[in-house]
């Protein structure tokens, strides 16, 4: 038996679990110059909320009653295709099934006796690749500065920091709990972290931990706390708008304070990032990040839900920050 | 007699003629080293606001009962300083004084025998290297590309719509009436103009003036008319934040929809920008101009007020939108 989930509904604010469908179907069977693959490791990210709903954007819409898809570690069952071994791994954008066929041609292999495999979807793929691109190429994040970080404690947020660190920055977390508080100084070697919900005043708190101001602020999350980091900024800083995880669910347009005078007057910029338009930077970025790992530069978490049927729940965990690190399934 | 004019009070909201202090002193005699200047044109800009608050900026607050200081052309009335002789001109930041001295030093000798003395006030000024310097450097406008302009009609808009013309660009303006619409379209060879006071929905009026949607966005002005304008932002597309005359005389924050998801969804850059960053380009931006001003590409319009004692009144018409392009006032 084959296992499938499928988009039932376009969710109307914070989705819901009966907005998917299970349904069983046959193992397919690979054509000339195909793969049988089957998933191992299926990455769950926030950004899989905006495809769910029907409006244009960077990447096409799900379609209704169709498998929804993401970043998956699979292995290759059966290959009649020469660049594809019987027991290699790759990684690649794949459909929410234990087993489906592929022609390879989006497919990267990854080496099963380096880092775990898990890592492909982590800290050596989309989000430890965001990590890199945002703070290099948007932020242009000098050694020195003051960098502050939103979902910190996340898998792009957790990376951020510690490349901050590397580059020899001052680094502040925002994450929503004391132990991940705890987590961004013990693990991943921030300066400081605050918890937001426990923050009435973040624009306080963030000047408390940023004595000389903000030079670079990578947002993952955008709102309340954001504003916080706005009012510190430094002239000429940056603001690398990475996500904002705080209005995906909203219905109606979110508001809050005009950004235009800030701008203007310090000279700031803000830049949205989607790091699939950087698809040339992804080998020096792999590269990097896989070398600071083997020096022992970088630490990463991951929350590895266990079971097929799990994936939606993990999905919607997002959006209630119950993960710590990367969010996958293991199939 | 030498009239001055100070700043009384710190205004709180709209400035009034009451938060400006008339008084007559002395006519100063120069040290050695030193000239004697004539005001002759005084420019008065909406910037000069933010000067006026206690706040921090990126220039100096003015200081109570001291003069009030913007852009002047001047007569050398006598010279003890070598570089100037009696009868050349000059132009530079001085004080709102009919004579005063200074050291020179920040003085540009300005061609009286060229464009009329009030052009070094606007078009071959702030004003015009404003919108140059903008558009090259920060917007980085393309040929053929569409631009929006918000306070088309003023000294920095009508400009940056006619070097987008220029460039061969589909060049939309917003202005304040039918009148200013109409100059946009017969003077400065704007392709379309939106009356934003007569426009219910600003972001179908852009839509319907910009049919291949908005690829830079020349900000003059912020509020509830950039709104209409992000709304119809191409992806990759840049906002030129340049000013936020709709938001500089508010007592509470200015609130109105958040940015963040837009500028992730859509890639968007937004640079808050301040020409007096950009001093090394001036030289460069000034021959330009100066070249197509000589080559009958640009027009530019002036709205001059008589009477030293009319500079507050003419400042704060700026807020009622009542000059059409540069604001200036002959002494």
């Amino acid at each position: 038996m084959n296992k499938v989930i499928k988009l039932a509904n376009r969710p109307v604010g914070k989705p819901e679990v009966s907005d998917f469908d299970f349904e069983e179907i046959d193992k397919p069977t690979p054509s000339e110059g195909e793969l049988l693959l089957e998933a191992k490791y299926v990455s769950v990210d926030p950004y899989l909320r905006g495809r769910m709903s029907e409006a244009e954007s960077y990447v096409e819409p799900f379609e209704l009653d169709k498998p929804i898809s993401s970043a998956i570690v699979a292995k290759v069952i059966s290959s009649n295709n020469g660049e594809f071994n019987e027991g290699d791994y790759v990684s690649g954008e794949l459909d929410w099934k234990e087993y489906q066929v592929s022609d390879g041609k989006e497919l990267r292999k990854v080496d099963p006796d380096g880092a775990p495999l898990s890592a492909n979807l982590g800290i050596l793929g989309m989000t430890g690749i965001t990590a890199y691109i945002g703070l290099t190429e948007i932020g242009e994040l000098k050694e020195g500065e003051t960098l502050v970080v939103s979902g910190a404690a996340g898998a792009v947020g957790s990376v951020v920091g510690q490349i901050g660190k590397i580059k020899n920055c001052h680094v502040v977390g925002i994450a929503g709990s004391d132990e991940k508080v705890e987590l961004l100084k013990t693990k991943f070697g921030f300066d400081e972290g605050i918890n937001y919900k426990k923050t009435e005043n973040m624009g306080q708190a963030i000047a408390k931990a940023s004595p000389d101001g903000v030079d670079v602020y990578f947002d993952n999350v955008g709102g309340r706390i954001s504003d916080g980091v706005y009012q510190n900024m430094n002239d000429f800083g940056r603001v690398i708008n990475c996500g904002a995880i705080a209005l995906y669910n909203a219905t109606e347009m979110p508001t809050g304070p005009r950004v235009e005078p800030m701008l203007v007057q310090k000279r700031l910029s803000m830049q949205g990032f989607i790091v699939g338009d950087h698809q040339d930077k992804f080998g020096e970025a792999v590269k990097q990040l896989a070398g600071w790992l083997a020096e022992g530069k970088l630490e990463y978490s991951e929350t590895i839900v266990e079971g097929f049927e799990n994936i939606p729940q993990a999905f919607l965990d997002l959006f209630e920050g119950k993960n710590q690190g990367k969010m996958i399934v293991k199939v």
